[in-house]
């Protein structure tokens, strides 16, 4: 298993329970703002063939990335994470 | 409160635990078909003004209709849920 | 036929040869930024009901707002114009 | 130059007057079905990074391939063309 104390996880994001998966909400001001954000996270992760488990309640996205297969939080995790902090700008 | 018999609750949803809240899980073959559906819905969304509490992961969406202030499923849940299942055609 | 002297104009819109519809030309760093604005404006459009004549090519976006059946800028082009100013941010 | 007459053109496209794009017109029911596929398209092109030129008006979609370095329709439009249809179900 990777030395989480080495790993460099993107800002904002946590380790959760389960140990293997990073998490991270994201706030908007309204809907429309954060389906834009959604639109583009969609696309990356489409391009990564890494799809998220995420949620969506009005301004508020919570992701979740887990490579199901691994037991243990991947670089292919990190990357999108990375990506979706960069089509985060508030 | 409104008599459940009578309430005419769209194809394949259901009152979750809550008592408040219609709650229905999609299938998709992958995930661009649960992203083109989630498209639509979001717009139908949008024009009304009610926004779902959803999740996704790759080819599943699971949409929950709550009309939070109202403390019961309301006609707007009612007919957001008939615009989903329109949506859908698996 | 409006006076255009008085017609609000929101920023960096202009009315074209036909002399009854806006447009605006929309650049970005990339596909997933423009797709992510257009995915925005397709929510703002169709909550007002009307919808653009747009067209995408990677980073840039050209739309075109234009009540048919008026034959002059409208008060709906310049509303739905200036919600899609607020969604540009660069 | 590839033998046109060999080349195993997608149904419903056509290559276009330049002679090195093919494109296709698509119709749907509405602007939100319209919309549902151009989110799915957008998700292929973003994997393929091969992004169509295209426009959209209300319930019409117009996608143009062209391979803008290669002076002939290229076998990724033609992969590409391929997927949209797969898309398509009108």
């Amino acid at each position: 298993m990777t030395n989480r104390v080495d790993m460099d996880i993107p800002s904002g994001w946590e380790i959760d329970d389960t140990n293997i998966a990073l998490t991270r909400e994201f706030l908007f001001e309204d809907f429309t703002s954060a389906w834009g954000f959604m639109s583009r996270v969609a696309l990356a992760a489409e391009k990564m063939d890494h799809h998220p488990d995420w949620s969506n309640s009005y301004n508020k996205v919570m992701i979740r990335l887990v490579s199901h297969d691994k037991g243990d939080v991947t670089d292919r995790d990190l990357a999108l994470a990375d990506k979706i902090n960069n089509f985060y700008k508030e």
